[in-house]
């Protein structure tokens, strides 16, 4: 079980429980998607995941039940687990229990007009050895294209990102390979290749993979400034400079691009897939 | 929009929409939690991500629509979409509409004795700039401490995966820093150290943040041959070996381990929070 607090207001703490047949990531992000609409509610969150036997479900038992006692407050629990018989044991508890699976699996049966399998959930599984292997190949491909390409991987290349130092590639690059297994290399330009403001030779071959990301050039100082403090590297002199000849390079070449410093990893992606051809492989 | 085809039977093709104000990530997780109970229906999938304006909407509409007449079948779509106007319209259209928001805002609403802010979802937004930099630093030591260790950065892992060559300890540890900001190093054992049965020294003063991944001496086998097709080092005789001595060394030294055979890159992570006392940094 993994608890995080999160708490610091007067208005009493709630505890939130992910239960799950398996890891849990679905009934988390169910919760904390919900959650966001609450943000004035303070609470703290324990995953109890792999509850997949009666022993198991029993302890969860106990435990919300010992935290609705000490807390006076009945927990809300949030619910993929799949076996009826479990369920039905954790629902008669002293809480709210979501059930995310109830809610949804009887309008879906009737919609499709076939019964649910109730096996349960494999949603973040080894679904199978072929998927498994194209995110191994995809996060290797990463690492061995990161911070600069190797011109005979390139070929193998879904997307190539480009861009000043610390926009954010090599993150985005990581998690394209583990979420969806593209194949993405990234390419930080230098400075020499920033002040000629055309594309270095080495991507010549690769233009229809690339991609630019840019950054505010304030937010670009503040990245830069917590890996070298001081340094005319980090400095808003060197990060404004770096910005405009980035730009006008996309420009001039015609590179397609955005502007990343407002967004998350997962949003930096999501737009990939939106303004580009860029095709998911698992 | 991006779509995947998942098709090969008699069973009429469904189209699952999945609708987002944000990245569309939530949607489809949930989504495809759902439709792991229905494993026999066959389904292509179309993600709109960053429906935030009407305009936007009313192409989705348009686009659902479509393919209702030209499938015959309403397609399946699944929302998580935050604005009531925005959500009316789609609702509306000839398909069959899952409202995640919708559905457990109000019982949350009642329990939590709050309304909910309707805010556009951020689920996966940047949160706040130290959460950022939290991944972005754990990304950073990860790579850094990939295959091999720094001596000197130990001291700040939360956690060090050991093991033989090609046991998920790579994906893992990036998987550890992207999604929960967790600062995880792997050493993969050399042939040496394997034979010695014992713990390399430069692993002594750590030894209460190492965690042990073994896996099927069959399946290491397939894996390395994929790599380095009819190599010593991708034998079955090799793999056993290498297998049997790392789990008497993992016995003779107390490591804690499990084995990854037949685990994703989420259950590798997720057991690893169950089995140490591991916290999420984010």
């Amino acid at each position: 079980m993994t608890a995080t607090a999160d708490t610091g207001s007067e208005v009493p703490l709630r505890t939130l429980f992910f239960l799950s047949c398996s890891t849990g990531i679905t009934a988390e992000t169910l919760g904390h998607s919900l959650m966001t609409q609450f943000e004035e509610t303070p609470y703290q969150q324990v995953t109890v995941p792999f509850v997949d036997t009666f022993a198991k479900a029993e302890a969860a038992v106990q435990e919300i039940n010992r935290v609705a006692t000490d807390s006076g407050l009945p927990p809300v629990v949030f619910s993929t687990l799949v076996d009826p018989r479990i369920r039905r044991l954790l629902a008669a508890t002293d809480c709210v229990f979501f059930d995310f699976l109830d809610t949804f699996i009887e309008p879906l049966e009737r919609e499709l007009e076939v019964e649910s399998t109730h096996t349960v959930g494999r949603s973040h599984g080894m679904v199978d050895y072929d998927s498994y292997m194209a995110r191994i190949d995809a996060i290797n491909f990463a690492l061995a294209n990161d911070d600069g390409i190797r011109a005979d991987h390139c070929d193998h290349a879904d997307v190539i990102l480009i861009g000043v130092s610390r926009t954010g590639k090599t993150p985005a690059c990581l998690y394209l390979a583990l979420q969806y297994g593209v194949r993405a290399a990234n390419y930080p330009l230098s400075e020499e290749e920033l002040a000629a403001e055309r594309l270095p030779p080495v991507l010549e071959p690769f233009r229809d993979k690339l991609f630019g990301l840019t950054i505010d050039p304030e937010r670009l100082h503040q990245i830069r400034s917590e890996r070298m403090p001081g340094s005319e590297y980090a400095s808003r002199e060197r990060s404004s400079l770096e910005i405009a000849s980035i730009k006008t390079l996309f420009t001039a070449e015609s590179v397609p691009h955005f502007d990343a410093s407002s967004l998350s990893i997962e949003e930096i992606a999501s737009q990939l897939f939106q303004q580009t051809r860029l095709e998911r492989r698992i």
